[in-house]
C-alpha cells in the first residue's frame, strides 16, 4: 500500500490545483485575446499558444482528478505518472517563459516615453501577464507533488 | 557503494557543465553591461543581476568538482546534495526569466518602427540572451543529473 501524497494526480487536492490551473489560464487567455491587436507582437502570441495548451492539458487531468476522487480509485501507474510530471514540467516552463515575455513587454509598452498604449489596453496586458504566472505557480505545484510520489512507486 | 551518476557533483562531467555555466553567464553579463544604458530597462538590469548571482555560483561549484576530481573523492553527503539541487533549480528558473524578458524586449526594439536602437547595439542584447539561455541549459542539466542521484543515497 503506498501512502497518500497530497496534490498528487488521484487527489482532491489535485483537483484543485488543477481547475485552479484552468482557471487561471482561461483568465489570462481571456485578458489578452479580448485586446484587439495582441497578433503585432511575438510575446503575446506565445503566450495565447501557450495558454492554448495549457488550457485542455490542465482541464483533461482535472476531468481524471475528479473521476478518481469519485470512485476513490487513484491512478497508481509509474507510466502514466511520469508523463504527467514530464507534461506538467514541460509546460511550466513554457508557462514561464511566456508569462516573463509578456510580462517585460507590456511593462516596457507602458512606462515607454513615446508609447501609444491606451492605459486600459497596457493594464489587460499586465493583468494577463500575472494570470499566467499564477497558472505557472500552481502547474509547478501539481509537477513537484507528483514528482515526489514518483520515487516510491 | 553508490554507483557514480555522470554529472552529479564531484564528477569531471559535472566540472565541464559548471564551467560552461561560469563561461556563458560571464558572455551574457559582458555583452549586456558593455552596452551603454542596461539601467534604462527593467529586464536589463534584472538580467545583470542574476548573471552576477549564477557567476559566483557556479564558479565556485566548478572549484569543487575540480578539487573532488583531484582528490578522486566524490562529494556524497545528502545535505550538501539538497542544497546544491536547490539552488541550482531556483537559479535555473531566474535564469530562465531574465532570458525571457531580455530576448523579448531586445526583440521589440529590434522590430519596433519608432525605435531608435543602433542595430550593433540591439544585437548586443540578443547575443546577450542567446548566453543567458545557454546558461539556463546547462545549469538546468546539473539541477537534473543531481536530482537524479538524490534518491540512490
Amino acid at each position: 500500500m503506498v501512502e497518500e501524497v497530497p496534490g498528487s494526480v488521484g487527489t482532491s487536492a489535485s483537483f484543485g490545483l488543477r481547475l485552479g490551473q484552468t482557471l487561471f489560464s482561461s483568465a489570462s487567455l481571456l485578458f489578452m485575446s479580448m485586446g484587439v491587436e495582441f497578433y503585432s507582437y511575438t510575446p503575446f502570441c506565445f503566450l495565447v499558444t501557450i495558454m492554448g495548451l495549457v488550457i485542455p492539458w490542465s482541464f483533461t487531468l482535472a476531468l481524471i482528478d475528479g473521476y478518481s476522487v469519485l470512485v476513490k480509485c487513484p491512478l497508481r501507474q509509474p507510466g502514466i505518472l511520469v508523463i504527467v510530471v514530464v507534461g506538467d514540467w514541460v509546460l511550466s516552463v513554457l508557462t514561464l517563459a511566456a508569462a516573463c515575455s509578456t510580462a517585460s513587454v507590456a511593462e516596457l509598452m507602458f512606462t515607454a516615453a513615446g508609447s501609444d498604449c491606451p492605459p486600459n489596453l497596457c493594464s489587460r496586458y499586465l493583468i494577463s501577464a500575472a494570470m499566467a504566472f499564477l497558472s505557472w505557480f500552481l502547474s509547478l505545484g501539481s509537477c513537484l507533488f507528483n514528482l515526489w510520489l514518483l520515487p516510491s512507486l
